[in-house]
């Protein structure tokens, strides 16, 4: 382990400290004071929570698997920009994924992680007095986050869940049946333990940001939930910590999900208001583009199904066969890319080397024109 | 509508004076001043309880569903011995009932339930600083809490819920599936419309007990969960909302329940620690009173049937087969009474003329012994 975990138990050290006496834990120590703390179970967390409170100071809580990007940072740059002190929980939540899903693949990258962070603090302290400050990181093992049973991962197992339905049967959900009741779990312990004034979400996962927010109206939770733009490269390939397996074939080959898209969010820009003609659009894209790689050898093309293209209304997801312009719709797709059948020498192969099928999603808002 | 009507409206109007002014809330009324509010929306309550979070006041919650009698009086005496403020909620909550049970039927008494606790406080006004008082009442509509779908009563019904399972499946669950799932979904949503430090619940309901304990531990709730002993008649008959339909003739027989517990807790303290010893005392008791039951004429009998009579581990509710005197035991029952066969003129047949059918549970903790 790295210099960098030893930096991470002085910040745990300091957890107590800095409820206290902060300048006392600074003149204790010639190291530089930590930017934030690091809690792996929920007592001094909630301590902090409520001094913070008393404080009339504001918290905005960002959940996050870890694999941190310049999408997560966008969350907290919101969060840091609407409160003084962000919270980010960093925890991969093994209950949302299915028995045969990529829990075990999943990128944990917990150094980089803080450094990202760190270096995150520092641009935003550089921000002024206006802008918060990440203060804490929430990191707990899964024996604190599931403290009863083993978190099943069966769609019929046991366990304590928060279910939202008929919401997390749709989109993703049909091909990943525990996912939302997985994410609204591990959601609701997190709110719980942090009690936030405001949470961030990306855009990106669209169908999680409507489960979240109807989780939040049904459950009377007190927080606001704020949704961010997806961040996105400067092609337009939206940001997901799952990029780091596609390579660059198959990154190319990726941004086909954000053309489809386009070409259906132009349609409806250009009045079009049918189903037909909205997804239509899309779909032309995306099998043209697969129709090419079909015609290439295997050692230059990349493969995909498409899961679905879907519009939805923005609020029960229920598919659409006309956009209503007063409420708008949500555009969305999953593509299965396919490993790389075959690789050339040198080629950028991505982590697992072109061998790890990757589900990507994407999705773009139809605003309302009203 | 009484008198009392009046009174609840007069609170109301005193909600926003209390947070901010209360000597001159008092200035502008003769009426003597309410000794306590009444919300039905969530906003406001939430921001008299972040007003007493300020003050460093603690609040201790006594969910009810209304139909108040001395046993959710002696839960807010003890809420008001532990915390400064205690917040009764009231609502009849309909997730929790099946699709025939008897949501229509459950007694709603509103005004005498005000009367009820505006007398407690007085008495827990007389007792001193050192007691606290009920400072709201949360009575919310339906619409309230549950904003978005109107609430399921069937068990594949879509909605927000929280689920307990398999908890939710033992004793009770058995024949009413859908119960527990209820209960979980509306203190999930009672404790984050009001962030108890506290929350108190009567050991009559004792799976509901278990499976809120084990809610709070698995959701990471930030309160803590506190049973209090069963009230009972001098006779030892567990009061209940639903005994008001017993009338005299049934609830002589209805006390069964709790000669049958005694006998089994007898047979334990006397050593015995098999299911069949432990069980066998209560099953002989219950028999015999049945039989003795059946001989009489249909004017003079109660017959009922016995749901269960379990002996459970304290944590797990499974069934045991010995009792292990380090973990103790949850010794409990269900009986259906049936409606009486024939009336007498004259004769005090409850609630409903003895016609309603009611169901009555009770239970005994088998303490360690260790």
């Amino acid at each position: 382990m790295s210099r960098l975990v030893n930096r991470v138990k002085s910040f745990s050290t300091a957890a107590s400290s800095l409820l206290a006496d902060a300048s006392a834990a600074a003149s204790r120590s010639a190291r530089p004071r930590a930017s934030f703390q690091v809690f792996r179970d929920v007592p001094e967390l909630r301590q902090l929570r409520r001094q913070l409170f008393k404080n009339d100071r504001t918290m905005g809580l960002v959940p996050t698997m870890g694999a941190l990007h310049e999408g997560h940072l966008s969350l907290i740059r919101e969060a840091a920009r609407e409160n003084t002190d962000v919270f980010v929980s960093i925890y991969v939540n093994p209950t949302q994924f299915g028995v045969n899903e990529d829990l075990s693949s999943y990128p944990r990258t917990w150094d980089s992680d803080v450094e990202k962070l760190e270096k995150l603090n520092e641009e935003l302290g550089s921000l002024g007095a206006g802008t918060g400050r990440i203060t804490a990181i929430f990191a707990p093992t899964s024996k604190i986050m599931y403290p009863t049973l083993p978190p099943s991962s069966e769609i019929d197992g046991y366990g304590s869940f928060v279910t939202i339905t008929p919401l997390a049967t749709k989109l993703e959900g049909g091909s990943r049946p525990v996912f939302f009741r997985g994410v609204a779990t591990v959601c609701m312990k997190l709110f719980n333990a942090t009690s936030p004034d405001r949470v961030y979400f990306g855009q990106k996962d669209v169908q999680q940001t409507v489960i979240i927010k109807r989780m939040v109206k049904d459950f009377l939770v007190g927080t606001e939930v704020r949704i961010v733009a997806t961040a996105r490269e400067a092609d337009g390939l939206a940001l997901s910590s799952r990029n780091v397996y596609l390579g660059a074939r198959r990154r190319t080959v990726g941004l086909t999900l954000y053309e489809a898209l386009s070409a259906a969010e132009e349609a409806y820009k250009a009045g079009k208001s049918s189903r037909d003609d909205i997804l239509g659009a899309a779909r032309s894209v995306a099998e043209r583009v697969l129709s090419e790689q079909q015609t290439l050898s295997p050692s230059e093309r990349a493969l995909y199904e498409i899961d679905y293209i879907s519009l939805a209304d923005p609020e029960t997801l229920d598919e659409l066969d006309l956009v209503d312009p007063n409420r708008g719709a949500v555009l969305s797709t999953a593509f299965k890319m396919a490993p790389l059948e075959e690789t050339k020498s040198g080629e950028d192969c991505g982590l697992g080397d072109g061998k790890v099928p990757v589900r990507l999603i994407d999705n773009i808002i139809l605003q309302p024109q009203a």
